[in-house]
C-alpha cells in the first residue's frame, strides 16, 4: 500500500500530481461540447467533468478550469445561453481526443478534426453528428469555487437525442449497447461492458440482481 | 433516433426521467463515502457523483441532494470536518450498492453490509479496508444549486492511499489493471477495460496513441 499525505502530496511534481489527482476522480465520462460564438464559428472541446445534478428539473453540470486565459466553450455559453453535450465512443476516436489540442480563435474544431456539425431548431449550438447520444443545455447559473478559481456552470436539458436500440424501456439509455468510453484522467480511455444491475436497495432484504 | 424536447421531458412518468437524465450524464464512478458522527458510529454511502476539481490544490467534490432530511453523510462531513472516497471494485459488490439501503440513525453500513472500517491517524473518518484505491479529505467549500437544492461540496485531499501495482511511474493509477466498475444511472455498473491512452494532444499533428 502506497500512503501519501498531504505535505507529500504538496511536495511531488505538478505532473505526476496531476496525473494523480485527476485519476483519484475514478471513472469519468468523456463527453463533447459544442458551441457557436457570436460570429457564427463553431466550437468543439472535450470534457471529462460532466455530472448530474438532478432530474426534475433536468439539470447537468461541467467544471470549468479558471478563465485566467480565454475559455471558448465558456465564453460561447454565456454569450449564447446554450451548449451541447456529446458523448464519445469507439469511432469517434482519435478524433475526440484531438479537440482538446489548443486551436487557433477563429478555428472550428469541427472542421479541424473532422465531425460533422448537425443543428436543431431550438437554438444555434451544434451537435456533433456522430455521437450515439447528445444532449442539449441552455445556462442556468455557474459557481465559482474559491479554492482555485474553477467554476461549476449547471445547465437545463431542453432536448435528448438517442440513437434508436439504446434507450430501454424504463428510460435508462444503454451504455453498455454501444461502444461508448469511459476516460482516467488526461488521456486513458476505458472500454466500459455491462457487470450486474440491481434492485433499488433495502435494508434488511439480500440485494436482487436484475436483467 | 428518438428526440425528447424540454416539454416532452418535463410530460414524462418521474421515474422514467429520472432514468432518463441520471443515465444521460453518461459513465460515472461509484464510490462509497465514509464518514463518522459525533457519537462514533461510523456512516458508509453509495455516491456517484465524485468529481475532479483541481490537482494543486487538490480537490475533489460531490454532490449532495437537498437537505429536505437529514443527510448523514453531509452532517457528519460539517460536524467532524473529514471524509474519506473508497473506489469500488467488483469483489465489494453486491454490498456495496447495499449501502445505499435507508438504513436507521445509528447503524453503521460498514456492520450492516460487512467491510471493514479501517482508521487514520489523521481523523476519525474511516475508510473501506476492502478497497484499493481511497483517499481521505478535508471539508473546504459548499454551494448550494439554486435551480433545485443540491449542494456540491469541495474536499480537499489530504491523504491518498493506493494498493501496490496500482500506481503508475507518472502518478497515474492504473484503473485498468484492477476489476474496479463504472456506474450508469443509479443502480447498473459495468467493468471497464483499457481501449487506448493517447499522448497531449497539438494543432497540425496526427494524435499518437501512446503505451
Amino acid at each position: 500500500m502506497y500512503i501519501f499525505q498531504a505535505d507529500q502530496l504538496a511536495g511531488l511534481a505538478s505532473d505526476y500530481r496531476r496525473d494523480l489527482i485527476n485519476t483519484l476522480a475514478g471513472l469519468k465520462s468523456p463527453t463533447l461540447v459544442g458551441t457557436v460564438d457570436q460570429g457564427g464559428t463553431t466550437n468543439l472541446a472535450l470534457f471529462n467533468s460532466l455530472i448530474h445534478i438532478g432530474a426534475n428539473p433536468p439539470l447537468l453540470g461541467v467544471i470549468f478550469r479558471p478563465l485566467t486565459v480565454t475559455r471558448h466553450t465558456y465564453q460561447n455559453i454565456r454569450d449564447t445561453g446554450f451548449f451541447t453535450i456529446n458523448h464519445i465512443h469507439q469511432d469517434m476516436m482519435p478524433q475526440a481526443h484531438q479537440t482538446s489540442a489548443k486551436y487557433a480563435t477563429g478555428t472550428s474544431e469541427f472542421d479541424a478534426c473532422g465531425f460533422t456539425p448537425v443543428f436543431t431548431q431550438l437554438h444555434p449550438a451544434p451537435y456533433v453528428g456522430e455521437a450515439l447520444v447528445a444532449a442539449s443545455l441552455s445556462y442556468v447559473e455557474e459557481h465559482l469555487i474559491q479554492a482555485n478559481g474553477t467554476i461549476l456552470l449547471v445547465g437545463n436539458v431542453v432536448e435528448v437525442r438517442v440513437q434508436e436500440g439504446l434507450l430501454e424501456p424504463n428510460g435508462s439509455l444503454a451504455f453498455d449497447k454501444a461502444p461508448f468510453l469511459a476516460s482516467s484522467g488526461l488521456n486513458t480511455y476505458l472500454k466500459a461492458e455491462k457487470f450486474k444491475r440491481f434492485a433499488y436497495a433495502k435494508p434488511d432484504t439480500p440485494v436482487q440482481e436484475i436483467p
